[in-house]
């Protein structure tokens, strides 16, 4: 395996006090009663439980002690029904740093990330995962910081070597795959995309989709590099259920997690790259709430590690230039429908959560609290066609006496 | 002052672990680097910086000892602009238990509610508050529950007694203050709403709002009191800047949220009444999220406390009847957009929070973002218009491998 970029001492740099979660911090300097009071609160309780943990075959425990990344693994469970038998689903989630300097030349970079998530996808399958879902633009460092037009050779057709590689372990594992990668479309003037592939679990590739809401924030500079996606909000029925992916910056949009729901996903998948300083505090809130809105189950996963570059950039903050783009703090984790979620994986190692939920948990939660029956969405539909328009005028009562001096 | 209906047995009962806030309880029980690093992640860095506290006068602080309220205040800050000046708030929220039992008489519970008030509302006329929220439909205890159809006799008019009873206190202290009632509207068939009123820091009334959407979960057997509001979403221009108020359930419903936003809200307050089994667990996440992603301060309040009924009642879901709807675990917050958080005030004892925000921390942190630019309403208007059509057809691609055997 390669060596990961990030050594021990960015690792320590980038945990929490000398821990690599929250939870494992928690867990180690509360007593037991505090922690199971403070996980209540922090993570919710599915169906009135604590979330349990899976043990998973030998061979992926010991995949992750040779190569030295976090394996954890959680069961969100469903009440029994009558008429339907539960569909639990086995879903992971990897999370990985680039694995050579980003000088190295990059089709010796593709490879080695490709060599170093090997055993991570074959923990996977070893594990008995349905669907995997790498992080966003896995294939590459996410380079786009720099602004140099030079890393669009990373990207590929639909089609191309990075579905190839995945093609392979679909296939072997049975496996449904989601690759985030950076598209070239060949088709249509060779233009790039933000892409997620969804490759069936016959390595066939069923579709994608393409990143609809692009960042313009800190060195988010992606806007540079290619449009808001044109396939719309795309729900993937595949053998184990159905799915949708909502790339990165698109969390932040409530609409987006909508649109996915409306058209009836059970499980979104949000690829991500994001950093420390930034996003850490909206992390463990946004995908949370997209669950407990849509009556959905979300995965959530971030890079991990500080990746590097030839060239200083500025970040338009007046700070002189620099090299990296800071640090991608992991922490990939899958919230339920009943606002429950799981610990998240670690802030600075690579890492595979496995999760198990039974599918029949969103429309059990669906009847519970009947979001979608009570939203009226024709009142939005309305203010929206409003809004969008021009000449829009805010629904505001001024007081009369705004302008009257104080008494 | 009235004896609290819910005695130290409740309270303990109501605590976590003892303590009555999981920030207490995380301050109290790890080390002092610990708590920094588990708050920063929590609750965020507000501008970089952990929120400061308020020196609050000594007459507040005498009040809170003296009737036994919780007291915090904290300070979010904002970057300084060149071409506006600040534009600090000094916003208050009440959360409170009933005073005197259900079974008293109509007119003297909600008398023992205003007494019970007059301190907390004194407390925060001299900390300088500017905005003052109470929690929803203060003004009586929360008995929807019981599907009895008596307790619409507490409705009262807009400018009704306890409307009239908290103009005195926005003339006294230049205070405006946001009152959740059960509205009877004389105008339109004595029908009932649940409303909010909002009354000028004159002591006029400058509009109200009413509730959007009711529940239909649990004990909230709302929707046999009231319908869902008609008025919109109304923003009002008062003298210390653009609010709106999202009642309760509403919270939910991200399309609400956004609602207020797009009409120019800078502050939206969130009175509710929610227990501990069903919501506690969203409680944290759905106001935060919806504050980062309308780029708006939310405050939120919960009442507090057990409140039990004369005739005992079901809950659908085959347990024996029983005469209470549970805890009602306070926990009143203030969200901003830039994700930061205040702690929240008890769990299980009637508090005011004080916090002071510079309102132009909302467009700052629009500008930085760009969430309101990179919306596409105009995808989401298509798509909502065609959603809400009987005809309406999800987009789905389906794996057309998907009943091939697997291999």
């Amino acid at each position: 395996m390669e060596k990961p970029q990030n050594g021990e001492k960015e690792e320590l740099k980038a945990s929490i006090c000398g821990y690599d979660s929250l939870h494992r911090l928690l867990k180690d300097n509360l007593n037991p009663h505090h922690f199971q009071e403070v996980s209540r609160l922090l993570t919710g309780l599915n169906g009135g439980k604590a979330l349990e943990t899976i043990a998973l075959p030998e061979s992926a425990t010991a995949l992750s002690v040779e190569h030295g990344f976090d394996l954890q693994a959680f069961s969100f469970c469903a009440d029994k029904e009558l008429l339907r038998e539960p569909r639990v689903v086995r879903v992971g989630l990897i999370q990985n740093s680039i694995s050579l300097p980003t000088t190295a030349h990059f089709v010796d970079q593709k490879k080695a990330i490709f060599e170093k998530l090997k055993p991570i996808i074959d923990a996977a399958g070893s594990s008995g995962v349905n669907i995997l879902c790498l992080q966003e633009a896995w294939m590459m460092p996410f380079a786009f910081c720099t602004r140099e037009k030079r890393w669009c050779e990373f990207a590929e057709p639909v089609d191309g070597e990075s579905t190839k590689f995945l093609q392979s372990f679909a296939v072997k594992y049975n496996m449904v795959i989601i690759s985030s990668i950076l598209e070239r479309d060949i088709n249509h003037g060779e233009v790039i995309w933000n892409t997620a592939v969804v490759i069936g679990n016959h390595g066939n590739i069923i579709g994608k989709h393409r990143k609809n809401h692009i960042p313009r924030v800190g060195d988010f500079n992606e806007s540079t590099y290619y449009m808001e996606g044109n396939t719309g909000h795309p729900v993937f029925e595949t053998a184990f259920g159905k799915i949708a992916i909502n790339i990165c910056y698109g969390r932040h949009h409530p609409l987006n997690w909508l649109a996915f729901g409306l058209n009836g996903a059970e499980i979104v998948f949000n690829p991500s790259a994001t950093v420390g300083e930034l996003s850490e505090p909206m992390w463990p809130i946004e995908a949370r709430n997209a669950a407990i809105a849509n009556s959905y189950f979300v995965a959530s996963i971030n890079r991990v590690g500080t990746e590097t570059f030839p060239n200083a950039f500025t970040s338009g903050d007046g700070k002189p230039a620099h090299a990296d783009f800071g640090h991608f703090y992991g922490s990939s984790y899958v919230s339920a429908p009943d606002a429950s979620c799981t610990p998240s994986l670690s802030r600075n190692r690579d890492g595979l959560l496995v999760t198990d939920m039974d599918l029949n948990l969103c429309r059990q939660v669906k009847d519970k609290w009947g979001f979608r029956m009570t939203s009226r969405y024709e009142l939005y539909v309305d203010t929206l066609a409003r809004y969008v328009k021009p000449d829009f005028e805010p629904q505001v009562i001024s007081d009369p006496l705004l302008h009257k001096k104080s008494s």
